[in-house]
């Protein structure tokens, strides 16, 4: 341990260019300030948006890049006004780790809305410093931007909720949609969707699981729990589910059409989009019009939300579905993720990893 | 006046096919049911759906087709079930005048959503007839989708709140935007859009009226008592109010670009769509998805919001802006609304011209 007035040198696992390939590389850590929390990563999720930002599909990607936001660590220091961490607690950290506090958002504690938030990985702190993310030894993080992990949550187990999980209970809460008996369907069945199923089953409603295919159809109704299972190109069965659902929470990531998704909701129905689509997405105004339809969005959810879905989880014995791998599978994982192999969530286990160090400079 | 089991003769102006030219029409109305109201028309607005119609812009229109459904009558005659209404009393009609009653949204009494509503014309009636409007002598419609004229409302200044004013007054209500203080917009300043900015005024709101160029402003502030007109190809006054309106209604009838609009919504903002557009409105998703923003959309509005609104318009002193004229003249009416040359809503003085009757056949 260092002391809080050291910078602290670490090592994470970087990407360098848009290879998007990730190394060891050594860093250091800003001196612990009065309200910073600094923690010793146990567990990190790989999110789909990690792939997006090594690879620079988004175009603003910054390297040397150390990616992860789903991070679970043990604390291991605390800056003198940081009240509500200690020594050893067990916390996560999530896709943000900074805000303005001042406008609309912030005040309303929506602080993922604020449009000077700061991302936890390729983007620039407060000291002007790029930050980095969870593939790395530690991380030191301001403790607004810092949830404890319950009781009766695994570590691992919750790295996922840290951004998959809050994504779904974000909207879920915030659109009024937790009472049980509600019909709700999920539009993909990946890393956030699959959290989707689970939160929305905990909740008591009647999930349906969309997909472009029948593939999944097992996957979803015997080991996720679903209730049913649409296939979009099924036009019977579209037909016969028109009218039917309260919401959808729509987390395809590329373009796609949305009025036979519209067509399935009811009167007052939402359609929630969660993939980052910068192709247009198009509908007819009477699809939204007859039936007072909504077509809306939800992004990642609040530091509230996040310590309300953590216990929500612990609550309903809900657990996310993972694959443990040691931080030298990352590569393949990624390629793997890429690919969409993998059920349904990787976490990398890297306080279990011999991480290494940056090659010297020859 | 003729007794309950007789079906009375009628002279309404249709139009005989797509030229959308009317003229006299004689036609008789059914039998007085149980739960009918037969009333004289006084009053019938002028509506852009009407030229939609009558022109079979919409591939559906059947003819003789007698339009009109923004309505105002007398009554004169009630069937032995009718408790609400009796001889004399001033009513109004909209745009609907039936529905299946035992759907979710009949019984959630917000029956126009309802999938087997039956429009006030260019529709099929319960009894295999042609539904026919309000630009002609008589009408007779079910109780339940009659409303009272509250006293202190001129039955010609009720009219165009049957259809255009519920139709803003619904979803200002429905989605809690009510509230005084709010900050909104509206989109378009035809005959929806006037009553817009007087309804959204009357609420205490902040309102801007959004439009392509700069000939409307004078009125929509001086005339209308906007509080601020934006020019949506002005980019650093389109930049400089991003972010800061609740909800704009949108009543642009055609194509149009959404996410100018968007990025004027605040967190949470609601884009509400009024206008029935057939070819599809694109967007990015991290539009909505970055603020939470919604598009939604509205349809007229219920019974009960319609009656809301009239005694709303009572109780704040709220006028239509109208520009009455007689049958004769509904021909040129119609061109001129076609032409967005009014002020904002014509209103036919049914009861007051000549309506004359059909030429007999040769």
């Amino acid at each position: 341990m260092g002391s809080l007035a050291t910078e602290k040198s670490v090592t994470g696992w970087a990407a360098r260019d848009a290879s998007g390939h990730l190394a060891p590389y050594n860093y250091t850590l800003r001196k612990t300030g009065p309200e910073d929390v600094v923690l010793k990563v146990l567990y990190c999720g790989i999110c789909h948006t990690d792939i997006h930002q090594a690879k620079n599909h988004l175009g603003a990607s910054k390297y040397p890049m150390v990616p992860g936001h789903e991070v679970v660590g043990e604390v291991v220091e605390v800056g003198p006004e940081v009240t509500k961490y200690s020594a050893g607690d067990v916390v996560g950290v999530g896709v943000i780790v900074g805000c303005c506090r001042e406008c609309h958002p912030c005040k309303a504690n929506v602080e993922q809305y604020c449009n000077k938030k700061i991302w936890s990985y390729n983007d620039v702190y407060t000291d002007g410093r790029p930050t980095q993310g969870g593939f790395a030894s530690s991380m030191v993080v301001d403790q607004k931007f810092v949830v404890k992990i319950p009781a009766g949550l695994a570590p691992e187990q919750a790295a996922p909720l840290l951004c998959a999980g809050v994504t779904v209970y974000s909207p879920l809460k915030h659109y009024g949609l937790m009472t049980p008996g509600l019909r709700g369907a999920i539009l993909g069945l990946g890393g956030v969707g699959h959290m989707g199923v689970k939160v929305a089953k905990s909740m008591g409603h009647h999930v349906t699981v969309i997909s472009s295919s029948a593939k999944k159809r097992a996957e979803a109704m015997d080991d996720l729990g679903a209730d049913a299972y649409l296939v979009s190109s099924d036009e019977a069965a579209m037909a016969a589910a028109a009218d039917s659902l309260d919401y959808i929470i729509d987390t395809v990531p590329v373009h796609h059409p949305l009025e036979p998704y519209l067509s399935l909701l009811k009167l007052d129905g939402k359609l929630i989009l969660m993939g980052v689509i910068n192709q247009p997405l198009s509908f007819i105004s009477p699809m939204v019009m007859l039936g007072r339809k909504s077509i809306t969005g939800s992004f990642i959810g609040s530091m509230v939300e996040t310590e309300e879905v953590l216990q929500f989880c612990v609550d309903k014995g809900l657990t996310s579905q993972i694959e443990v791998v040691k931080m030298d599978y990352v590569n393949e994982a990624l390629e793997r993720l890429e690919r969409n192999d993998v059920r349904y969530r990787f976490v990398v286990d890297v306080a279990g990893s011999d991480i290494g160090s940056e090659a010297p400079a020859n």
